[in-house]
């Protein structure tokens, strides 16, 4: 990314990624439940990116900017470091323009994980589990081989890929009052926060995240980009620090930055997979546990939230519940 | 039933089901999968009753009878014996229509049952896990206190409930080739066989069991209800026999009867989790499992599953998958 300063996207990039994702991605469901409505004593609508493309709205930012590539650009291959969703992302979104691809995966990665990049054609090569070794193997990497490098979150065309989600969710819902996203990297609440602007202005935008990692509050409170303390958090996909782009987004367009406890997270799991049969990770969990700790009032609204994945682990799934 | 001649439906009466059920019921998703499509070399769509109300299609066939009650014959209370989804259903549908209800259940049912039948605000009365005991039970309670006898598939206002899960599949889609449902005590798949032959008379209705719990196949083989033996299936749904009018139904319309392995059955569940990210109990997962030991032939065909219900017990679910 040297030598270009990126810019923050306006909603005319989230439209024109919108155009790029047409045939693409999934425009996914937006689900009601009586339950949630009865217990938050609200209207709740979830956008369920659980059902998108390799399971997370994860694909719809890589996707655009793999799309958004010039061709020749493309054609020498695309790199990124993922222990997770963005990981598959960018590897089915390459299989897709039929460019090759390299993910740096941490070694202890999931094996599910893992078995999806590879069945969507691309390299991987393996790193210590830690931020400077994955950093350093997508360095070496683009030095040996070339290359164009897909961050995870802190990238205009990412960002507006991910504001495609909140876009679709007002086309079908244009008179929500209030948008709940989590936050990890902030890639998806600043494309939300983008989209939400322009569309439906008086609308809230609130992100949330686990206590356990939660520096994106307290950057949205000090004005400048925190960095992620301990992050014991079963919220796994919101470990991140924020990025320069994304903190600007958050900073200017978010509402507030609510925090969660791990016990509210995991009895938020646990209702939407009892109440509502479909299967999301602990980080989607993250706006309804702030909702069903009053940490955003909500009584007498229409609030869409965005369930942001699916993936997990049915080989350990026994505790993700005994955890709680 | 004494004394009552029961009638075989016929597709009038799933449209007065349908009728009844209209904003009681759930109009249910039909969800596809690019995954499935590729794997059985079909057009596979998935007729979600997991998102039913009460979280299974036994809602259906539960409020049909209840509805079609004389007001001052529901009045005086409805009974079941269920240790599953059918208490539910009835306790809801009863809930709403304000007739009292009691669910005779047996003592060792899944903790997360027991607190929905109540939660509904059904009267529970427990017995010995067996059905001579279940069966005892109901007959003193109606003795002693009267009421109403909802029982859990063999009776034609419960089967026309049922079939108006394979109507709307098929209003949804006219031009399926095949519809595949599980088979326990065969209420779904005699609805489901009463509304194809009548929307779609050249698609082919195959009911699957488990090899392990095989008796609606023996039946379907023999020509008589043959009682069920052994049931060591983890399909818990499906450990039941056939009922005179159920049996009658599967006999002349129903174009085939099969058995898939326990394997098959815990393969197929994982896949839907893992790829649609829906929540399915390993009953549903018993139709797919048919596809991919191709006991049924589905290339190049259109082919509508019915996903029965989706209500899994989170404080065991380990177990569900280390069992395969």
């Amino acid at each position: 990314m040297k030598g270009m300063t990126p810019v923050i996207p306006d909603f005319k990039a989230i439209e024109r990624a919108a155009q790029r994702l047409d045939g693409l991605a999934h425009r996914t469901p937006v689900l009601r439940s009586t339950y949630f409505d009865d217990l938050t004593k609200a209207a709740v609508f979830f956008k369920c990116e659980n059902f998108q493309k390799v399971g997370a709205f994860k694909f719809r930012g890589a996707c655009n900017a793999i799309a958004a590539l010039d061709p020749q650009l493309g054609q020498r291959g695309v790199v990124t470091h993922s222990s997770g969703n963005h990981g598959q992302a960018v590897a089915l979104a390459a299989k897709i323009k039929a460019y090759p691809a390299v993910v740096v995966m941490p070694a202890n990665a999931a094996r599910v994980k893992i078995e999806a990049v590879r069945g969507y054609g691309a390299e991987i090569v393996f790193c210590e589990p830690n931020t400077p070794a994955r950093e350093a193997a997508v360095g070496r990497l683009l030095k040996e081989r070339g290359g164009y490098f897909v961050p995870p979150y802190n990238h205009p065309e990412v960002i507006a890929g991910q504001g495609t989600a909140a876009k679709e969710l007002l086309e079908d819902h244009p008179d929500l009052d209030t948008i709940v996203a989590p936050v990890g990297g902030g890639g998806l609440i600043s494309g939300t926060a983008i989209a939400a602007r322009h569309m439906a202005p008086k609308c809230r935008v609130v992100a949330a995240e686990p206590a356990n990692a939660d520096d994106a509050a307290r950057s949205f409170r000090s004005g400048r980009i925190e960095p992620v303390a301990a992050t014991s958090t079963i919220a796994d996909g919101l470990r991140t620090s924020l990025g320069e782009l994304t903190f600007a987004v958050i900073y200017r367009h978010v509402d507030d930055v609510v925090t969660v406890s791990e016990e509210a997270i995991v009895e938020a799991m646990r209702l939407v997979w009892e109440r509502m049969k479909i299967i999301i990770e602990p980080s989607c969990a993250v706006p309804l546990a702030a909702i069903l700790e009053k940490r955003i009032k909500v009584a007498g609204c229409r609030v869409g939230i965005i369930i942001t994945g699916g993936n997990v682990d049915l080989d350990t799934i026994g505790d993700l519940f005994s955890s709680g």
